[in-house]
């Protein structure tokens, strides 16, 4: 399991002022901590980004790529901020992400070929609604898996996330649950070694005290690390939750346990 | 997922004293400090009790008893002082507990049935050996059935432990990552809803940084709950365990959501 940082977040107002006056320093201390903290590859969340998104996006990548060679993911709904992001890269990229949703599917899909990234699809509806159960998150991961094969990419370039449901929507823990189903049985539905990747703030967004967000979290994280899960995106300085990710990394590797390991 | 605490034990110097002198203060205090810490039941771990088995188990069911009314794990490869122990309790008892070791069968598996109680088996073979894998531990489950079902007890009686391996075990990690599996393949394969148990201490045995194996214990008991649990023994004075245990009820439970519950 990789951990991926995700507190590169253009919601950050420091991000944010950076990205404005395209002053890197801001962007690379975060990275640094970030790789110091334990980020084993980087998303670059930088929203939509509606005006200039083009120059932002280069700028935010050419920033990240100057202090680390990490693995590069960009975050965006905007194709034209995608790509102009991919067209700079030179670390290795992932597109994060497409979903069923034509828009994606036209857009941000074809961006994966034009320039041979990996890529990250959601399992969510076209209308970017979420399945409310196992089955139906299986049956859209078939319908992004035959969409993804249009492109001629390998099947080793998809990367699934299942969205992990807030504990606090109605269903939401039984979703969770689900969701260790949905990893353990992508590889046999699908026919190959799916990886797979989920945002684990997702689970507990909203109000609640912050202990308990961060149990929940330290909880949930080694239940999706049994069920295979290949990269965990999470807040890296969230420090307890990314010893736990490392624990997890030794029970689960194939390696011989050394405690060096934990 | 009940917890269980393991803290009452005879290898513990101030209860072997208690015992010695069965006074039953000291154990008493032991009692109320695991219920005040999260313990749902109390496995008193009596050892074989070489002198005096019945009168010593005996006295610590009594003692036990006399402070609270949670159930009570009688564990103790003493058929003697496990009787002792089962004719005079009167909370909720289960035997801890019996395999295929043929002294086992004849002397523990019967006293389920004489005292209608349920009972743990031991995924083990029959010279008490570990099994090395997933499907030698689910054939011993099949065996320890076959051997259970002929004292007439309903199935529900039966509580499986599939054994625990400690990490340090040159193949541990991967025992344990199976013991997963072996735990979600039991209900299909007893044909019924079969309760585990599992002793969470057992992953750390031997030498190691304490720190480190916390943080194994915490990463390993969510994967245990999502794998369906029914009871984990653990040493309830491990506070962030207690916590991480209680965050994985609320999660797999199928109660509500609710922050209370973490």
């Amino acid at each position: 399991m990789i951990l991926v940082s995700d507190n590169l977040q253009i919601t950050n107002s420091t991000i944010e002022q950076a990205v404005n006056r395209m002053n890197p320093e801001p962007v690379q201390e975060m990275v640094k901590k970030c790789v110091k903290a334990g980020a084993e590859a980087i998303d670059i969340n930088s929203g939509p980004l509606s005006r200039d998104p083009e120059k932002k996006m280069a700028f935010l990548v050419e920033a990240v790529q100057a202090v680390t060679n990490l693995p590069l993911l960009l975050d965006t709904t905007n194709p034209k901020a995608l790509e102009a992001g991919l067209a700079v890269s030179r670390n290795t990229t992932i597109i994060n992400g497409f979903s069923l949703e034509p828009v994606k599917l036209a857009h941000i899909l074809p961006l994966a070929k034009k320039y041979d990234t990996d890529i990250i699809g959601y399992l969510l509806y076209p209308n970017s609604h979420v399945p409310p159960d196992e089955a139906e998150r299986l049956g859209v991961a078939v319908e992004l898996f035959s969409a993804f094969q249009k492109t001629g990419l390998e099947n080793e370039r998809l990367i699934i996330d299942p969205i992990i449901a807030p504990v606090m929507w109605d269903n939401g823990t039984l979703q969770d649950m689900e969701i260790l189903s949905v990893l353990r049985n992508l590889p046999d539905l699908l026919g190959f070694p799916v990886r797979t990747i989920a945002g684990i703030s997702n689970l507990t967004t909203g109000q609640g005290p912050t202990k308990k967000k961060r149990l929940l979290e330290q909880s949930y994280l080694p239940m999706l690390a049994a069920a295979g899960l290949s990269m965990a995106l999470l807040n890296v300085f969230h420090t307890e939750t990314v010893l736990t990710a490392r624990a997890c990394r030794a029970l689960t590797d194939t390696k011989i346990f050394t405690w060096e390991n934990v």
